[in-house]
């Protein structure tokens, strides 16, 4: 397929995909039939610019790169902001980044909704919206035979979305454990290492993998929301944020670790669900004493991982990075490759 | 869609595949509206059975595991070998499955090549024809425009030849290392505590892991022939069982495993295939002493683990079975249904 993308925010991320795009522009077209331009990019920041013939995008990540408005490149329409660039472009795929609160889900959540329902495909990896309301919106892109792709919501590019769908799909999965937030494993990692608890998080700072205020990443929150998402998604129930039990990292002291230690164990933050006998489900962020031999025990450092408990090959485990411009960026590629695959035939 | 299927050999694998089919019929129905139906069985003990109309697959296992012949189904033909069955039933899609030499991949690639040609789909847990011909059987396939699916021949059901196609596209892989042999790993990781080799190897043959003439799996042979197959579909390379080092695990002395514990490292068998400067690969089987915070250090028992090395996303390691009747049969359920996936649209 030839795709016409619409950016709507153009942040880190779509700056990763971009550079993506141009690098690999030759190789996508010949070993995946994948082609592409992109017509249209707006961003509440960085302003806006629409040309129905395509972009040279290029010349789009210097003017950005230099901290210039997008009103600054030679032609084009200006102006349009998020939905007037859904609504009123020839745009046929809509690339969802902007900063998005990620309790109400919005704007993103309004930007999908929207382009779904003019019949355009989306991929985003902005949480909130599936947080929010995955089924309704995985059923509002079958219902306009488009597709939604979110496989960067739980652990960027590493596959999880993906992973469930195209690899394990036919088993009943009855629960996952996961390590879904890179910057607490930093930070327990480091402190085993013999850190204190703030001296970890001040190089985790330090790194960027930590926000000035870190409560997001320490108290759970980032990884619960994640929870959220794969008990919808994969286990195919319907909570919300208020289902999950949640406690943070900020509790744990050099002395915890140290017993674990000795104890042959190591903590780690878990996000977890496990459906119960009754068909409800246990959903919880949790730090938790593993044993060593747990193939989540040996994951350090910002790495991230999950396991899938399935039915026909017992516990599944993927690990990888779950966070970064180029590897989040990969996880919208990957959605639009697999689009493309899905419209090929 | 709904397919016709043709069993060419009907072993554990096979059984397997019957069992997940029978009991998850209704859901692969609702779920994926994937159909069908069993018209033939091939296996050169257990005789042959034809029904254009679909076999009572029930009947047909009390049958098997009563020992029994598939000549006594009361109806349908009898007596078609192989070939016959692939070219003169109304199947659509073959399974082979047949025991195969893994050397020179026959009868499975006969089989399969003819069923290719035939313009029948072919799924196959079979590692021969793959380490033989793989290149060649993906072209044949696309040829006839018909589908060829091998999940099953690295780690059983485990994601790794779907992970790389339908996860990691668009990625360059680089690499790739593995624990692609469960027998030996469930070997080393009984000497770990504590036991002889000979105690360890006579465990495994207890438990069913290991062969009467192990041979296969401790010297690396068996992890060879999933180096070629890897090097050569995720890698796009093309080499032969000449080109891998190898060495296996007989010389691993319970002091070396001692000793490894000192320096806080673990013996593996490693299966490993990286991209040189020159566009030259090397591939090798070998015991090697990790770090324990590799992620494959901590994988134990017969469990299989594989990372890629990407350069998006950087390694990407997927943990799992790598054998078993459920496990291995899933492998050609998720490829029938990615088919069915393909097909669809």
């Amino acid at each position: 397929m030839d795709f016409k993308i619409g950016f709507i925010g153009f942040g880190t991320v779509g700056q990763g995909l971009t550079e993506i795009l141009l690098e690999k522009k030759d190789m996508l077209a010949k070993k995946f039939d994948f082609h592409y331009s992109v017509v249209a990019i707006s961003d509440i920041m960085k302003g806006s610019v629409y040309d129905e013939n395509g972009l040279d995008m290029r010349k789009i990540l210097e003017l950005v790169k230099n901290g210039k408005k997008l009103d600054e490149y030679p032609s084009g329409v200006k102006g349009m902001d998020a939905l007037e660039t859904i609504k009123n472009t020839n745009a046929d795929t809509i690339v969802e980044v902007t900063f998005t609160n990620v309790k109400t889900g919005e704007p993103a959540l309004t930007h999908i909704k929207t382009a779904l329902q003019c019949g355009k495909h989306v991929v985003s990896t902005n949480k909130g919206p599936v947080v929010k309301q995955a089924i309704d919106l995985i059923k509002l892109a079958r219902e306009n035979n488009v597709y939604y792709g979110f496989e960067g919501v739980v652990l960027a590019g590493t596959p999880a979305i993906n992973l469930f769908e195209y690899c394990l799909a036919g088993n009943h999965i009855s629960g996952f454990k996961g390590i879904l937030n890179g910057t607490t494993n930093y930070i327990l990692t480091m402190m085993e290492e013999g850190m204190s608890y703030d001296e970890a998080l001040k190089k985790a700072q330090e790194l960027g993998y930590a926000e000035a205020d870190p409560t997001g990443d320490v108290e759970g929150l980032d990884a619960l929301g994640k929870v959220v998402i794969l008990t919808n998604v994969v286990l195919g129930k319907n909570i919300t944020w208020e289902d999950v039990e949640r406690k943070g990292i900020t509790d744990i002291t050099e002395e915890d670790i140290e017993e674990a230690k000795k104890e042959k164990k190591r903590w780690k933050l878990i996000g977890s669900s496990e459906i119960q006998k009754d068909g409800s489900v246990k959903a919880r962020v949790w730090p938790e004493k593993l044993q060593l031999n747990d193939p989540l025990a040996g994951v350090m450092g910002a790495t991230n991982a999950l396991t899938y408990y399935t039915d026909e090959l017992g516990p599944v485990t993927v690990i990888g990075p779950g966070a970064g411009r180029r590897e989040t960026g990969f996880a919208l590629l990957i959605d639009l490759l697999n689009i493309n695959r899905e419209l090929k035939n």
